[in-house]
């Protein structure tokens, strides 16, 4: 068989990747070529245990989709996890969901349950993002920056078929991107709004303007529906102020893509995260403020991130067959 | 002598970067070790004359330039030009000073006027950038954003050593990151204001805010005197109005700052153009805007550019002697 693919099954070399969620390790297999996914697994994630059986959990999962597959130990695990690393040592320096592994070395941690495996980590958006590209919505792209639209708004950035994370491993932070003036002693200023104050020290972040929390807070401060279903409901059947709303929460989200395309000269967008069903309401006004702000050549593309919540583990198995 | 230095010359191999200027075409010969430079030289630029006529001056300065420092033939030449290229053909797509270059191949008329001669052609700022993160500011340094502040504000970004030009080469447009939002119809605005509008369709880029002629006419607007040195000394002498308004300029510089960090991950700044000059007066608020907003772990510098107008053939150089 050495050198040929058996048919019916993907060809390539099997690939494992681990995305720890807060309340849920998930997992999967998938040939290096990209082909379907061979099969996929869970475990639970629970902030209230030690570091060391989390490690544990995630190594079982690791051998129970390998036997699922039928395969031998892959070389090496990929694992994407929300949080600030140190890359050299694996040590998650700060994580808002996983309290119980800040301080421990997760690569460490997981390679250890498994025999001393290679294991790669990567930042979750990261990794989503990474997954994203090279199978979902960047399918046929070489470029892609995934903007995920939840509780927060994250995001990665892949160039020329490759993660970017900068000089310092943290770069890519799009819901972070500034897109309002703080007032104090500006000769510019908005009226300074308390809710633009950011969690990060920073004020008008993206975040602030497009997350889902944030919309249901500008829907709410206008009189509207919180409920987001039912403020896309409402926006789809009546021209009314709830499409007006969701319009100028999709310029405001234009304007974050028009930094990030004059700073890396990207022109695909994938949109993902529970808000991202919204995108058809969104997409008109962020074009529009798009239209108006960009600087570059290239037509930009907004599409919708087309993988889910198997982003993560498939861009992290991605992640597991680079040199590191 | 082959494999030795000759004491008191510069040891490597030596490299000719040219940087054409809206006047001038400036160029020089450096040691590929980043030596003292070898010799510098210079050819009028001019807008009004054919594109052949200012590839043979370019060409013929890079000849004086190989004979002045005792040389023959370079392998390649590196050029910085301001505007847009198509990256494979050379051909100058925009140069809002260069306008007798446009819809020419800028590599291939200095080949030609260089009987073949390998051309390697890269954008001003990027050029600049790469020359002071070589040899100036960047000398101890890996990574380098360079924000030049003159009549617009533009700049450069070196990440790990390299020069970060994006998937599609227009990277790094610092000038033009968004401060500001456009007020029409957003629920948190600033009064709309016609001078932010900017000449790239944009509105609230930082170069409307920071530039020296965004400051004169904001001194202006504020009854303060618009003859920038002046405004400077004013500001040095006394804590009035001047040194206030110089103060806020800063904290706007910071707000684009803050977001080069929260994209790039760097955080290593240096400022130059002719109102770098006013650092002293911009850090203190670039760095106060900065610590508001900075999302990362890193401390950022913010330092003085050092090598002016050499910056520029000096990157060319050294872009000269990469792979392409």
């Amino acid at each position: 068989m050495t050198g040929q693919s058996e048919p019916g099954r993907p060809s390539g070399r099997p690939l494992i990747g681990l995305d720890f969620g807060g309340t849920t390790i998930k997992g999967g297999v998938i040939a290096s070529d990209g082909a379907e996914p061979i099969c996929t697994g869970s475990a639970p994630f629970d902030q209230n245990v030690p570091s060391t059986e989390i490690y544990t959990r995630a190594a079982k999962l690791a051998l129970e989709l390998e036997s699922k597959a039928g395969l031998g130990p892959a070389e090496a695990i990929g694992v994407g996890c929300a949080g600030l690393f140190n890359r050299s040592t694996g040590e998650v320096l700060a994580s808002a969901n996983m309290q119980n592994l800040v301080g421990t070395s997760l690569t460490d941690g997981v390679s250890k349950a498994l025999s001393g495996r290679h294991v790669v980590i990567e930042n979750d958006a990261n990794v989503a993002a990474y997954g994203e590209q090279w199978l979902g919505a960047g399918l046929h792209e070489r470029d892609l920056v995934l903007v995920t639209l939840g509780t927060g708004v994250g995001g990665g950035v892949v160039l020329e078929d490759k993660l970017f994370t900068g000089p310092g491993g943290n770069a890519g932070e799009i819901g972070h991107v500034v897109i309002c003036q703080r007032p104090a002693n500006s000769d510019y200023d908005a009226p300074y709004a308390k809710e633009l104050e950011c969690a990060c020290g920073s004020y008008g972040c993206l975040e602030r303007l497009v997350s889902a929390t944030a919309v249901m807070r500008r829907a709410k401060s206008s009189g509207l529906t919180p409920d987001l279903p039912d403020l896309c409901a409402r926006a789809r059947e009546t021209d009314g102020e709830e499409r007006a709303l969701l319009h100028q929460v999709g310029r405001d989200l234009g304007a974050g893509l028009a930094t990030l395309i004059t700073l890396f000269d990207v022109n695909v967008f994938a949109i993902g995260g529970g808000f991202g069903a919204a995108l058809d309401l969104l997409k008109p006004g962020a074009e529009e403020s798009m239209a108006e702000r960009r600087y570059g050549t290239r037509e930009p593309k907004i599409m919708a991130a087309t993988l889910g919540s198997d982003a993560g583990w498939i861009g992290a198995a991605r992640l597991s067959a680079e040199p590191s």
